[in-house]
Parts: C-alpha cells; sequence; structure tokens
C-alpha cells in the first residue's frame, strides 16, 4: 500500500535557494513557509530578508547561507547517499508534509519508497523491562506484517526493539543530529543494517551537527508527523516519549498506549495516557482497526497561508510600534494581538514575521508568540 | 457517611411469609417481587401458589415451605447471631434494595451499620501475582481510609487482601452458601476476624446451604449490587471477576479495572475491560473522584411492578395457549411477546408467572424469557 502519489520536482536551482533560506538566521520551517508564501519563492524571499530583519529592528544583518556554502552541503551529503527532497516531493512522507512546520527540505537516505509507505510510530523507555522491549518487538513485527512501515527514533531500549524486528519489512529512523552524527554512536551499525535492507533514515539538520538534549523533542514532531500513530509502550512520567505522544494529539495523530501494572514506575506515563484518552494496546490489531479508516481518507495537504491570510508588504511604524508594545515575554495568541492592536491580521502576520527574522520574536504553539 | 436512612420494619409474621414464599418451589427473587406486587403481600401470595402453578401447567404441586420450617430457619439463624432483613429494613444495604432481584429476605450477620455505609467491590484472581495482591490491599486500606466500606467474596486471592487490609475500617464479605457452609473453609478464621471488627457478612442462601459452581455468579450480582462500583485487580479471560464486572455494567454500577502487562495473563480480562471503557485505576482517587458525584445523588427504590405495569387475575385460556406456542428454548423478551402475541402486556406478564411457577419458564437478564 503507498500514502500517496506525488508529483512536485525541484529544480537544482530551487533546491539551493530552500537550503540557503531554510539555513539562514532566524529562518526555522514555519519562518520559510511564511516567507515562501509571502514572497513567492525561496529566492525572493532571501533578496528580502536583511530588508525585513532591519525593519524588524535588528541590530546587526543576520548571517545568511550563501549559494556556495548550500551547494557544499548538497554535495557532502549525496556523497553520503542523501537526497534532499521538498515537501511534496517523491520520497518525502506525505503525512509529514501535511505539517505547519513540515522541514522545508529533509535530508533523506536509503529507500524513498519505504519513506512512502503508511508508518506507525513505535516509540519508548530507553531503560525498557524485558517484557516492554518484547512486546515492542512483537507490535513492530505484526505491523511490518500488516504492511506498515515502523518509525522510530534509534535510541536505545524500545526505539532499538521496534527497529530491529521491522527491519526485513520496512522502518525508518529519525534522527536528531545530522546524518553523520549518529546518536547513540553505538547504533551506527543498526543504522548501516536498516540502511542495507531497504530501510530509511530522515533528518531536517545539518551534516555536522551534534544532537542536542532540546534537538530531540524537535525530532519527535517528525516521528509523530510522518505517523497515522504513535504507540507508546513503555514510559516514565514525564519521559521523552510523552512529548512524542503530545505532539502526535497537536498534530491530529492516534495515541496508542500499553497499559502496565500501577506498580511498575515504567507504566506510569502509559497509564496516564490511557486516563487522557489515548487507545489500550493489547495486540496488534487495536492500532490495525483504529488507522484503518485513516488509511481510506485522502492525505490533504495545509493551506497555503496566502490562500487565507495575505500579508501586508508596507505596514506602517505606528502600528509596527503599537504591535511591539504589546509582546512581552509571556506567549500573547496572534488572535489577541489582532483584537488589541485593531490593526488587520495581515499588518500583524508581517510585523511578526520582521520581528522573528530580526530575532526578537519566539513562535510557539497553537499560534502563541512572545518577545525573547 | 451513610448511604441512606431507611424506616420499614417487618412484623414478625411477616417475615415468616416472607422467607416462607422465597424458600417455595420455582419461587426467585423476581417472581417473588411480582407475586408481592399482584396480590399484596407475601401471606396472600402463599395461598394462591398452588392455584397459579396448576394454571401455569404443573403436573403436581410445587413444595410450599411452611410455616415451622420458615420459624426453625429464623431461629437457628439468629442462634448465630443473624438477622433476616428485608429491603428497606435498617441493615439492608441501601443499594442493594434498588436491584430488581434485591433478596427478599438477607440474611445478615455482625454490624448492620457497616452494612449501611457507602461500599466499593474489590475482586479479582484467586492466583493473583505478588503486585496484584499488593495493589489490592493497598486500595483496599485507602479506600477505608476515605471512609468507605470494602465488600468482596471473602475468596482467596485478591478476595482475601481486600477484606483482610479493610478490616480496621470495615469490611463486608458476600458469600455463596450459607452462613454455616464457609469456603474456602480455611477462611473460617478471616471471618471470625471481620465480624469481630464491626464487619459484616450477608447471604441469601438457607442454612446449611453449601454453594455450587451456579451460586457464585448469583453472589455476585450481590457484591456488584451493594456498592457504588466494582473494582477488578487482576482477572483472566474468562473470569469470575469479569461476570461481577458484567453485572455491576447491567446494574448501572461503575466498573474500575486495573491495567497489566499485555505478556500477563492474569491482566488479560481487566485490559479487556478497559477497551470496553471501565475507568482506569493506578491509584485510589481515581475511583473516589468517579464515585464522588454518585454519592451526592439520593438511592432511588426501584418502581413497584403494580405501579407501572398491572397483572390480569383472569387470562383466558386461548391467550395461554397463544403465548406458551409463542415460547421455546432460545430466550425471546417479554416486549416481543406482547407484540407478536396482540395480548395485553398485564395479560403476557401473568401467564408468564403462572408458567415460572409451574416450573417451565426460565428468566434470563434484560427482560428476556424461554422455556426450560
Amino acid at each position: 500500500m503507498d500514502d500517496i502519489a506525488t508529483t512536485l520536482a525541484l529544480t537544482e536551482t530551487e533546491r539551493v535557494d530552500r537550503l540557503r533560506l531554510i539555513r539562514s538566521d532566524n529562518v526555522g520551517p514555519r519562518t520559510f513557509r511564511s516567507l515562501v508564501d509571502h514572497f513567492g519563492s525561496a529566492r525572493a524571499a532571501l533578496e528580502r530578508l536583511p530588508d525585513l530583519a532591519r525593519r524588524g529592528g535588528a541590530s546587526r544583518s543576520g548571517r545568511i547561507c550563501s549559494a556556495d556554502e548550500a551547494r557544499a552541503e548538497l554535495a557532502a551529503g549525496r556523497r553520503l547517499g542523501i537526497d534532499w527532497l521538498a515537501p511534496g516531493e517523491d520520497g518525502y512522507p506525505a503525512r509529514l508534509a501535511t505539517l505547519d512546520d513540515a522541514p522545508p527540505l529533509l535530508a533523506i537516505r536509503g529507500n524513498r519508497a519505504t519513506a512512502m509507505r503508511p508508518m506507525i510510530a513505535i516509540v519508548g523507555s530507553r531503560n525498557a523491562s524485558g517484557a516492554g522491549l518484547k512486546f515492542a518487538g512483537q507490535l513492530a513485527r505484526e505491523l511490518g506484517e500488516a504492511g506498515f512501515v515502523v518509525i522510530s527514533g534509534l535510541a536505545r531500549g524500545v526505539d532499538q526493539a521496534a527497529h530491529r524486528t521491522s527491519i526485513a519489512t520496512g522502518t525508518l529512523a529519525v534522527l536528531a543530529g545530522g546524518h553523520d552524527c549518529i546518536y547513540p554512536p553505538e547504533h551506527e551499525d543498526l543504522l548501516a543494517t536498516i540502511l542495507h535492507q531497504s530501510g530509511t533514515a530522515i533528518s531536517e539538520m545539518p551534516l555536522g551537527h551534534e544532537p542536542r538534549a532540546r534537538d530531540f523533542p524537535r525530532r519527535n514532531r517528525l516521528i509523530s508527523g510522518a505517523s497515522l500513530g504513535v504507540v507508546v509502550v513503555e514510559a516514565a512520567h514525564r519521559s521523552g516519549s510523552l512529548i512524542t505522544a503530545r505532539m502526535a494529539a497537536e498534530q491530529g495523530r492516534e495515541v496508542f498506549a500499553v497499559p502496565g501494572s500501577p506498580l511498575d514506575p515504567r507504566a506510569a506515563g502509559t497509564n496516564d495516557l490511557l486516563k487522557q484518552g489515548a487507545t489500550l494496546v493489547t495486540e496488534v490489531a487495536d492500532i490495525i482497526n483504529a488507522v484503518a479508516p485513516i488509511l481510506e481518507r485522502p492525505v490533504v495537504p495545509p493551506l497555503r497561508e496566502s490562500d487565507s491570510e495575505p500579508f501586508e508588504r508596507d505596514p506602517q511604524g505606528h502600528d509596527r510600534g503599537h504591535i511591539t508594545s504589546l509582546l512581552g515575554p509571556t506567549p500573547i495568541s496572534i488572535d489577541d494581538l489582532v483584537r488589541m492592536s485593531g490593526a488587520s491580521p495581515a499588518i500583524v502576520r508581517t510585523i511578526l514575521l520582521e520581528l522573528e527574522l530580526a530575532g526578537k520574536l519566539e513562535r510557539h504553539g497553537g499560534g502563541m508568540v512572545s518577545l525573547i
């Protein structure tokens, strides 16, 4: 089964421009999308970046990635067998492409076809129990046999068990660092086996990027976003797997949890998920039955922002001052900003974009923003 | 906290009559209630029993318990400290009294006040794991500290652990046999300790009745019926605890289940209950929060059947023949019988009562009946 058919194919110039824009200072996936929607192309956005940042009050111009740097990164990646794909291109996971903050270019290594099949994520504790590891492996094997790709984070414990038992049927590893900075390092062999057996690895990070603590939650949104649903096998309170589950819920993905004894701290997180409404899993049919109706619906790409909410080319200075004065370190919703400022949504969005490019604005989930 | 205030008090003659009626052949709790609703009193029903059974086609008259037998049973029980109580009398659990098939006389031994307090049932495997026993004991202790009586079946395993840790705060044992036929026999000491420490035991069976396999499901309806909710701690597929949980759901009681590993067969039943919508329990607050709103509502006794659905004193012979011909060994609903026969509900109910007293009709849950 295939998740979706795609048609987009970038020219090499477009690919270089996209990589330059996403590697430039203060440009994340959401800003990237706003800029391209606003100016029509990555190239046009690159030309306007210095002016926008200046209008947002940047004291000095942010660094813009040069064409030479971008071409060097693409070439270095290709020597490792890496493709750089935009949402909509063949090999870019279809559901991942529907996220608001989908990576504008995804570095993909290994089998592209695997990345286009329906996926179920299996995540859980790094120090899972023997029973937890056994059950994770069993679910992964049976999901693979049912035609699903198993996606996970290449970590110790549950991730490793899930990847290992789904190698024969297709598995996808999502990296928190660059493709040449595997974490944990002892899983380089596991990754090599995955890639050798028609599996796939993806990363949104540059080559050479060593993963830091904050990169893991960011990576986790890709695991949940590319999947139909996330199965949490064992998880203590406040563990990383629960972040993946929360992101899955925010992204509209199914959340599954495996129950455990109340006396086992490794089941505390999964039992909490069940109390919050996650689907209880004791056998693979619990997962397959829940995702079957979703598989029958087409994967719908998101509206382009410009379709619904245009930007304003040249906001007035007094609007900029007023909106900036309404912002502070406490996150506030963009809707509230529009209401309180009396300015049009287009003006507010444009001023926020300028502030962001000046390195002064932080975006949070759910349309919330704050000053840095 | 007290569950309800009661006012009813039978005369000794009424108590003897009720015991005679429920100890007579082919009279169960539901038939008892129909008869008393129909004829106005147990005494009046006793007088009409032979005639009704004959009209239902009994080949020989069923045995009717004599006044001497009933008085002897009451006297023997009282020597053991047993009271015989009707629904509505002080000491008869208030929620138990609301069941359609509440025992017309309940043999109660020990502390009456304990039987009038709000109860939570804890049930589960006889061969529970160490963790299951520990958790059952922990829940029972904390429910007791929160003011609830813990009700269970005095069995090995989870029942025993639940009773034992709630002895100090009040526990109630529901027996499948008579008060002098404790099962398992080695729990006579546990029962003695319960009764010594202001606990209570109840049974609807005559003294001298050794419990048989079919008595346990019948007993289980009293455990669930007397409680606000039933907590199942560990239960394999198709275990007795699941019958108690099903009865609790049918009676409108809360169903709670403790999760466990999918690889542990002793958690298969509880995990199934959770999939069916039982409330997940990892701590006592999960139970207390769920029953708090129920505690605030008054306990409402059921409508008397005669208030809503009258009987017909003398149905015609052709109605009897027609309705009997519609019945067979496969259960059918009384509503369907009324529709298919064209007779009035009063006539159908009366003819079914006659058939029942003739030993020809079996009643199932949900208003279903079949020929024996």
